[in-house]
């Protein structure tokens, strides 16, 4: 299901380009200063322990772009366990080393990220198979579409791509409104302003929770809260049926199960986002 | 002196368009449909714990761009105590809330990196006062300029920006010769073709390092050789003066002490790359 | 409330250097080869009738970008009477001929789409004041950003910026499922899967939309239904108080009450995108 | 005649890859929700009413972007009529979805463009065969190449793409001369510094046609005249027999004959920007 | 009149990125490392021998990018003697050093195109006042903006930008007609479709020139013809008195009198762009 | 060897898109007024005097993406002797005019280039075998990718990109510095800061490289010195084995034998990339 959904992505053409002259820019001085360009050579690409792969379509359209021969033997999404090989290539040695450590990078982040997120909506679907998992808009500034790719290879979900594509209010919007008659106001607004998005409105406690879902809100986030908290809030359900509950706020793979056991409906976290990349062997030999 | 190198970066502005788009695409739908988005705020941006500070020229930019007014209380690469001031801002919510998540995540991200090489290089200067900190073009994709940007305002320094601004010969070059006469006409072409440039040999053993040595390679980079094997290749330093020999491979706060120890001439890492971000607070309030 | 909105569209940077570009090429020949291009002129926009008006922000940095002086007189989203002065300018004629035909095409394709919207909004709304209005990603293929813009100023809502901001099943997507449990199974799946997002159904008859109704479906997209269905599918709010109903194809300026008065939540058109520019007349005279 | 030239546009590429990205995104959230991504299908696009079509060249590398097989049994500037098939594709569902809507976005609002033009220049060739059809360079901002490309494929002409490729002195350059003698003399430098162009004025009377073709205008274009003093300004072509006139204003398919029967060597219009979408009907199943 | 031209161009912005980035990278090592970069320093510009200067737009926007002060002496289009400064610029050491090169570069490269172009402009006119000189569509590929704004700064013009801004008939046209019926049936309709335009074309003997112009060719390129059959070709003047002739093909300083003087009415040339940069010197020192 | 390397190049695609959209723009006004857009037609390319061969990467690439059929004869950095054909291409008429000039201006510009290095190289090497040849950052701006490759493709190498990948002290950094010990700090500290770099600073006479020799320079760049003078600055040798020196500033074919004599180990120069354009003869027929 993850591998043709990965298939989808549009900009990978562009960000190849991108990627490629990060690493490669106009030459690379040691396979040209050395001689060997023009000799036939073969790389190949395993991990060193079992992962979640990521980064096949931004790989592999670096190898076409570089007219590089090459067969996959894995797909997105899927688990590859450790020397087993990912991706075999065939090309001349200058071509190779253009796409060696670039492709190694984009395997190991990305497989990084997606094995986490699939370490996390394991241990939360532990607890309860219809949670789901959503990751924040807070990734590294210039790699949003990679690790979001990376999350969903991983079962997750975007939370949030940005401003643009869903409603939050936070405390910062709060802030700007001097009592509760103008906020409610404002609040019945927003929903009809934008009817075909649900209004989500970030929590601190039970008493902000119950008056957030009294006037509507669609989605409470509870922030940092202790599971106790937690708890109370999940029982607003009873009452808005309706209403779906998140937690989010330092849930990282040591705590999800405890969170996911409080009853929300789904999880947001930032922490994939931050997974190590996962060690990928490439060797490189001349072809006999 | 790493904030004026700092103001040195030239593609800031076009890469601040993207990042502002990236996370705020066409609009901002719930400052917009709370109806807040023309009343004046304030904002202020401050760490929960010590950082090194990094970002001040992509948030700036990002502000200059949206016109918000702002002073800045603190430079790039000057530690900054929990609960100080980075930045102050004034302008309408429409604005603050554009700019808000983007900036905090430059600042939580890159002081994380600034912070976490800043560590490294203090530990490796209390050993060896001329070592210095180099990291590797083992980057997230698509985030090479900022990351290693980081790194230099945390007192590092770029191992080699990719393949076009230096010489590393690795295993997967080597074995392209099929025999050693053959490496070494090789090896001595590529010091004349390129004689500007320092030549890099990446070796695992001191046979290796010895062989290397004797060709007339000016740089040894030592991947994930034993403490005594490190520290017997140093010695060659006695019979080849201009030799320089580096220590790689999963080098990270942990260990570099140790590897200092050994009499390496530099310190080549990934593990700046991989530091967590650092929660930068973000207040936002009406301005009275 | 809409003028502030407009504020906060990030793009217009990079997209004003283009349509610069596009009109304005390497250089303007017939103000050149006339020799009158250091001379003082002042140039002013009017419309020929009243107008809802749309462009300011990127006729703005247009403007900004040649170093014009100007006063904008009016603001996205204000009605401007038929020859009000909008904005005027002072600047060697050189600028002003470069600035003059972009800036007049902005505001006439711009505002003929916010005086449409405009126009559509209050016609539903008079009918019912909750409804809303929302226009398609049935843009001009290039324009999705400067049309959206423009239908926000007339008071109207994107309905899906594309295919990642919201989930709406088609019957080309129905087509793929062979039997009713399995797409029941996935139907269920879907709304696992994005919890964040409502789930919207393209139905063309009652029967249709009773039965996604019952399967669970945030929002039914009414197409081309005589009233009468239409009417008859509203009815199932009644057991289905949080489903909300929109009615889509071919309404516009014409016939947008009658749907209204058939009680749907939302309009959803594309009529907007394809209103005609409207004549502003541009003044260029020579400074005194 | 007019397939072949649609060929030779150069920035397609570039331009499906935005076109792509602006309404796919990162991901389409309804198609991999459901599960249905990897499912064969074939998509089919055919007219409800007879068009001149545009479009293929960008709709062509989209679909080979994508991966997509497809064959088209239609050229650009063909007829098509109604229900005949104009392409038809076979590929993954998931891939099928991303490319349909901009697909049939592109085929809609181009074909719209040709099919008017086709329409005026028919009317006008009717009255006299040798007359030609412009476009102005009042297209909607963004998307010239795509409308003037579409104009060309319905049998018009470029009137002028922007500022550097040709020459038009409107009053808004007159007002800048405060006398006579200075125009004069301006004017006939402007003929030697781009000898090559032909040097048009926009007249509004027959007293300013006169005096232009006086001063050795190569075109003069009349505009909003009634169609007597057109006729009359007609008449300069005796004693200038290499003037060329246009009319211009408010020139339609309504009205686009009387005009043509005054004697005008070419028309110069907007109305093709402004023609509707024309309906295609696109078809989606799975694949058996 | 040159000075207020250049005000014109559009680019420069974008261009002017990508020039910084070209030569600038991410960061300078050597200011850096120097620890040198926070020192106010005073920099300026002035050409070693007389010039017709260029490059001013360009390096302005550089300056204005990095924020330097600066104060310019002297327009695009003056003639600057031997030591006349251009360019005075204040600002931290870091700035400057980024500034220098490029800034260089520009004003050396583009004077040294403007002061050849006035040079052959110069020679061409004190034998007919009335010719122009144009530039071909040979420019250094990249670099077309720069070197035609250099071209027109030094008195020249653009003979053709590229394929879409003007028709030149070829012999690689001419070799596609298989008789002269087809030929005259195609040229008839090539000046009714693009009736705006002057129909051009290339030709290599009288008998040609006869032929075109008897066709009702707008202009002959006279290419590489000796000045007899060039000062026959004129004549066709006398019957075809709309008629233009250019004279093409290796013409520079060194022989353009002498083709200016067989009468033809413009000249067509390359030479321009070969143009060795000029020497401008650049001081930076420390300011006191 | 050096074909190989060519192949290498990264952002040939990218780039080759602008290069066809800079000559051809959005349409080809002559080959389609003609109506001779369908035919078929071959081209073929071939110098007139005997070249080093470069752009056959790029050129492949233009012709890839309209696709071209095409056989390439020669490979970059090949001795090409005249009239022997480099490249035949076979398409229809609008694609090869499309081709045609650009295709053109590329050869001749980079084979230019290339030719002249390869001159430089071959008078260097006959004197000092192991001597290289070094082009400097002082390409034509916008240029420097094609410029770098052309150079290489000669026999040369690139002397520095920009600031980022390498080292260099000028006057113009000297006078920062009030007195010796400010400087011999800051050059102490500059050789640790980026240790896996040579440090080249640029001398004007012997005092100077000796003084920096003893500092413990690695590179001295020697600008316009006496022949005399540099012979006695290599001298320098003796006592600094690992000293190398180059010689810079007017250095061209016609004194690089000289230079090379004084026994210098690299010439910097930028007077490859004022190499005139070399002539290559393009056909175009109709295909029988």
């Amino acid at each position: 299901m993850c591998s043709d959904f990965s298939k989808n992505y549009i900009k990978t053409e562009d960000l190849k380009m991108d990627l490629l002259f990060e690493d490669a820019g106009y030459f690379d001085l040691t396979t040209y200063g050395l001689g060997i360009g023009e000799k036939k050579g073969v790389m190949s690409f395993a991990p060193k322990a079992e992962i979640v792969l990521c980064g096949v379509d931004e790989v592999r359209t670096i190898l076409n772009n570089l007219e590089i021969q090459h067969t996959f033997f894995k797909k997105n999404g899927e688990k590859v366990m450790a020397q087993e090989v990912i991706l075999e290539c065939k090309a001349e040695a200058s071509k190779l080393h253009k796409a060696w450590k670039i492709s190694q990078n984009i395997f190991e982040y990305m497989s990084g990220i997606a094995t986490y997120t699939h370490k996390m909506v394991t241990l939360a679907k532990e607890v309860n198979p219809n949670i789901s998992v959503s990751t924040t808009r807070k990734n590294f500034p210039t790699a949003k579409e990679l690790m979001l790719k990376a999350v969903i290879c991983g079962g997750g979900a975007p939370h949030r791509i940005g401003l643009f594509d869903s409603i939050l209010i936070f405390e910062q919007h709060l802030n700007f409104f001097s009592d509760k008659a103008e906020l409610e106001k404002s609040f019945k607004k927003l929903k009809y302003a934008f009817i075909e998005k649900k209004v989500a409105v970030e929590v601190e406690s039970f008493e902000q929770a119950l008056y957030f879902a009294s006037l509507g809100a669609d989605i409470l986030q509870c922030e940092k809260m202790e599971y106790e908290t937690l708890k109370k809030c999940i029982t607003l359900k009873e009452q808005y049926p309706h209403l779906l509950l998140s937690a989010t706020g330092g849930i990282n793979e040591s705590n999800i199960a405890e969170f996911a056991k409080c009853g929300v409906d789904f999880i947001v976290t930032s922490s994939p986002y931050h997974a190590k990349p996962l060690d990928i062997k490439v060797t490189i030999k001349e072809a006999l």
